[in-house]
């Protein structure tokens, strides 16, 4: 993609009322932009990293039995007064809007209850379980103060699976295997390493729901962390009963901040039964429905690498998660025009630096602020060369157009 | 994709509260499923049919500059009032909702407003000109009379482009792209035969808008219409002024039933001149951008493809729509099995119904009903070989699995 026309150019100073750093960055960098408090819109650039991240974590949940479906965003109340939420008191981010006719909707904050009601549509045997469905929508979470950039929004695009099982030994198998594929992709988004497994608050239902906590400064979150161990206590389980049930010991434990990238939660029964999801079992009994469900926010995940990843230049993008692969930045613009149509012929992503009217300085700077993984300079030096510098590295290398296509 | 696993298998009766052919057939074909009046959920084969149409409309908004967007569907109203369309009476179709401190918010019905503003904030000058942005986004609208499935709902994805240009010619130049742009995809999408340019109201700022018409008996427009000119008029401009102007003629003039598939609006000033997106020219002057807006939602044509396409069996869908190329019918599983694994190792997309507890005859009504290009049946009759037959055609024929793989 040619930079000249690219909309969302890059601005050297953040808007004065965004104060979290994945907000200051990618507005600076041009992949975001606010509409309102809490209500952020997509660049093409943003889009393309929200979509790589959006479909590193579709490939996780195919591998696993998902299959995506699309709900609605509005959504009928009575689903949710069957399960005692249609409330305030309950949820306390509700969204509503009217029809003409007065009647009211939900605007989905979550989608346990639409999700519930649909498969009582499609299951009543024994036979057709399990089923692992899941989405990419949107929430809309009427929160009080919005702030911290794209990490607390009140619309945003969430993958959130269900898991439809017959026992609990069957959910718990299934839980792990979610588990372990939300480990796959925080390491594809190249958070992993930072990224703990936490105990946290089951709810009425459960003991414990577990969320995947990144380590961050700037988290809401506070965690208690067995760093050996590789596990951590949410501040809200975090009593001497429940640590001497995981043998966590105290001392042991640091206290830290984190920012929570995904959680799953064994729901067990709590919306199958008052919503009627049973199916008939082997021996013609009638059972509820054992469910789990498993959320991950595209968007949050790409403001926390912002956040855990950049530099003072900018935006470090981890490979898989990059807009482009590579950045090229034509100084000799003639050379420049050469290799790109080279690469854009070989199916390279490569976001090309076209402008005519500006400097070198300029563009490396706004190389650096974008933060793709290579920077490939063509210059009068580089001599029918390409001059490679890889976004963490401070060396630089000349290398053939050959030679890049096999990067 | 195994048919056994898949979530939204066939009905043989369609819900009684749904009288339009296309939600019956979608609904009893396992596409979809309606939340409440006006509202539908996409299961997996249907979600699949809406991607292939929007990935048909991405790569033809992409091949005339398009860039891709992800505005949002919380709207701020202060827009809106500067436009003038902050009230039932102008847009009679809003869906408000409100924050804790009751703060009113719109749900976005169109996003002329929001991409305006929007590109305040990115375009200074001639130089930042021109700009074609796009976005796939959900539209609310708060229909008096939700019916006719999938045709008119409350919510819905829409592609909407908006262009930004210098002057009236470049808009009548890219108008003229983008109209080209249409044609090819309503063309794609297998009813292009049937879709018509038609000259409707172009509101106060233009004499004419465009609609793209496609015929059906079932449509909610009435359209004036020159077969053999291949253009119509819709009845809200059907005058004798407006016939004169375009030299036709009221007794070579069919009155047929469409609906309206795609529609463009050459916008000129319109929200550019209240939201003040002005740009400075090679002069120093600052002049007002003209733009235009483009939408075509792909749900409604998803409707439209089966309103037309269907027959007495079920859906025929078009093959760069349909959710697989083909549709493995098993009869002898165990070598039906063989040539599923043949064809997913070769990245063929293809249904396989692996059922073993259903009729042959039930399994062929499935397939019909469901619409896929390709009929594969592996039986104990086919020896080896796979009995071929299209959606359309009655005569099959027995090929061998290379030769699959090369239709």
């Amino acid at each position: 993609m040619r930079y000249s026309t690219l909309l969302g150019k890059t601005k050297k100073e953040a808007p004065k009322d965004e104060t979290s750093l994945n907000a200051q960055l990618l507005i600076r960098g041009g992949f975001i932009q606010k509409e309102m408090a809490g209500v952020y819109v997509f660049l093409p650039l943003g889009l393309r990293v929200l979509k790589n991240i959006m479909q590193i974590i579709r490939e996780e949940m195919n591998a696993i039995g998902g299959q995506e479906f699309y709900l609605s965003s509005l959504q009928d109340p009575e689903i949710w007064k069957k399960s005692g939420r249609w409330s305030d008191e309950v949820i306390d981010v509700w969204f509503r809007t009217k029809l003409h006719n007065d009647t009211e909707l939900g605007l989905a904050n979550t989608h346990e209850e639409a999700f519930t009601q649909l498969l009582t549509k499609y299951i009543q045997s024994y036979k057709d379980l399990p089923v692992y469905a899941y989405q990419f929508q949107t929430k809309f979470r009427n929160e009080l103060r919005a702030k911290s950039g794209l990490l607390r929004t009140r619309e945003f695009i969430m993958k959130d699976l269900y898991s439809f099982n017959r026992t609990e030994e069957e959910l718990n198998t299934f839980y792990e295997q979610c588990k372990n594929a939300y480990i796959k992709i925080f390491k594809r988004l190249g958070i992993g390493d930072k990224t703990y497994y936490t105990f946290a608050s089951g709810g009425a239902f459960s003991k414990y729901s577990h969320e995947f906590q990144t380590l961050c400064e700037t988290g809401e979150d506070t965690i208690y962390l067995d760093r050996k161990k590789g596990i951590a206590v949410n501040q809200e389980v975090y009593t001497d009963d429940v640590l001497a049930e995981m043998g966590l010991k105290k001392q042991e434990l640091e206290e830290v901040r984190a920012i929570e990238v995904g959680n799953i939660f064994p729901l067990k029964t709590k919306y199958s039964e008052p919503l009627g999801l049973m199916y008939t079992d082997e021996t013609g009994q009638q059972k509820p429905v054992v469910m789990g469900s498993y959320g991950i926010g595209p968007s949050r995940s790409m403001a926390t690498i912002v956040e855990l990843l950049s530099d003072d230049k900018g935006i470090v993008w981890p490979k898989e998660v990059a807009p482009f692969k590579f950045h090229l930045v034509g100084l000799d613009l003639a050379e420049a025009e050469k290799v790109y149509q080279t690469l854009i012929k070989n199916n390279v992503e490569v976001l090309y630096d076209d402008r005519e009217d500006v400097s070198a300085g300029e563009k490396f700077a706004d190389c650096d602020l974008i933060g793709c993984p290579y920077r490939l300079v063509v210059s009068k030096k580089t001599q029918g060369k390409i001059e490679v510098k890889s976004r963490t590295e401070q060396d630089s290398k000349l290398i053939t157009v050959t030679d890049v296509l096999a990067l």
